[in-house]
């Protein structure tokens, strides 16, 4: 990404607290920052089966504070939160299957903690700037596509449901006690420092290893359709929900690229490798259930308000995802 | 309530386990069942603020048994759900202004304890059939009159966003493990029984204590239009969406009666009671901002897909709960 010179301006000297900060999306938007000049500091569980990975903010070295906590865990927050400028809130559970396994756990990251996290801002730093990372799973199955930020809201998974519970606090505390809250919701966002161990963070991730380590990519179902973003067009948007003036209180879809059927996915990425095959299987069916079949997005609506368009499309972001792993791979294992 | 001759073949002999069983609907729907020949156990936590009263079973002594126990133990739950036929799930923490001031507690039972009790349900009776009261504070200001099931949800307090996940766990766990399960959106229900102490459960309750207090009724704003369901038709509601093969799976809107602005309504109150006044005063600055505005419900679902529509008007149902209160005043304050 290139920096617009407003965002030096914007976060030059600034506190800012990330959390999920060692994660895919976090750690990418930490670089991105630090450039930037902003005085990061990252809360992060580095919980196993999820994003995050020290890996991905290798060669930062004293220029991040990094804090190994669980946002689930309410007697620190207050003091990561007095003296910061902006909350960039990441940390979540993302898996939709290990939600419906272990819902609580899912409820006490995406929904308690987020509530607990937005208590503490109110009172102890209630002029902080927060960017909320949700996503595309609150919308259920599509009636239409693409689908814009008033398509109903029908959650067809655990996950979908408390992540809708947190993006809507997050809503209400921007209203009612005036935190000014922007919310992102994210669809398959892919890039380097992603989780590619396993499908827990997305599906793509599992194909990227699979292709890496010479073995077919699994694609469930195929015919589905999805579209992407890119990381660092993620990490753009974030930037931009946290600074301009148009994002307070607003809801705004990422995606946008590709739209392609996951075949045809499949069939890109063994292009873009160079290498590799790909196989379909039928869907399982615990899975199934809980599939929500086509979904791209319609994200004019960021467009418009704050002039954030996708800038990298399918064939680039893939490239440049494979290229970081084909010497990473080990550190993702 | 004339109990119609299938629900006592439905519920004759059946175990019957009903959350806030001691509150004011759940109390309601209590003698019904039994009246209806089932056996019925009534889990309620008698927290003081909220609706349960052991006045509101009075006479049915040892018809009915009463386990003081919180829906938020979860310890317990499995041993009250084994052998059950039906769930009514009507515990819930009610009061809007509180769930602003302590939303963790509005979490914990309307929305954490409910995935719990599901996920018990999943475990140790997966067979039960369960109706689910949900609240129309889920649709938050209404974008159009009167309020059908498509309308937007976006609530616009704690309590709407807690109800909503809680609501939408009954759904998935219907949807996914089969647990039939069926949602009723309440509006303000009234009648005998119901919490007159304060407006914690609905404004309708302090208006009866201060007419038969001799005090003028305290009209907040005035010009707010709403509609009411009596408890008796908010019962048979309950019995029906529990017995009912088209209402698994359903939300359906109650309400329907009454579409009164506050004023008409304090102005019918004071007619119907054949004393007393009112007066109207300015909106509380911190209720104003989780205000909805005028709310009538469109409640013509349920009367399609189950039969159910409103038997009592405002005027006889405010007659009958002042009525009530005239002499069962104490044993509500």
């Amino acid at each position: 990404m290139q920096p617009r010179p407003s965002f030096a301006k914007a976060f030059r000297g600034k506190r800012v607290l990330i959390t999920g900060g060692l994660g895919f999306i976090g750690s990418n938007l930490t670089r991105a920052l630090v450039a930037l000049g902003a005085k990061v500091t990252i809360l992060d569980s580095l919980i196993p089966e999820y994003g995050g990975n020290r890996r991905n903010l290798r060669g930062l070295g004293r220029q991040v504070a990094i804090n190994l906590a669980d946002v689930r865990d309410r007697h620190s927050l207050p003091e990561f939160l007095r003296g910061q400028h902006f909350l960039f809130n990441l940390a979540g559970q993302t898996s939709h299957m290990d939600s419906m396994t272990d819902p609580e756990t899912d409820l006490e990251i995406n929904c308690r903690a987020q509530l607990t996290l937005l208590e503490a801002c109110r009172r102890h730093n209630p002029k902080l700037r927060v960017v909320f990372a949700s996503t595309r799973q609150i919308y259920g199955r599509p009636d239409y596509l693409p689908v814009d930020e008033k398509h109903p809201l029908r959650p067809v998974d655990v996950n979908g449901i408390n992540k809708l519970a947190g993006e809507e606090y997050h809503l209400l505390y921007s209203e009612v006690h005036g935190i000014q809250s922007t919310v992102l919701r994210l669809t398959n966002t892919i890039g380097p420092r992603m989780r590619v161990k396993d499908a827990r963070q997305t599906f793509v991730g599992i194909w990227i290893r699979q292709i890496l380590e010479g073995r077919p990519v699994e694609v469930w179902g195929g015919d589905q359709r999805r579209d992407f973003t890119y990381v660092d067009d993620a990490v753009e948007a974030f930037l931009l929900a946290a600074t301009h003036p148009r994002a307070v209180g607003g809801v705004f879809n990422l995606g946008g690229v590709g739209r392609l059927s996951l075949r045809e996915l499949a069939r890109t990425l063994v292009a873009v490798a160079g290498h590799g095959s790909y196989r379909v299987k039928p869907f399982p069916a615990d899975r199934k259930k809980i599939d929500i079949g086509d979904y791209y997005s319609d994200c004019r609506l960021i467009g418009r308000k704050l002039g954030w368009k996708p800038r990298t499309g399918i064939r680039e972001a893939l490239a440049q995802t494979v290229a970081y792993y084909r010497s990473e791979l080990p550190h993702y294992l």
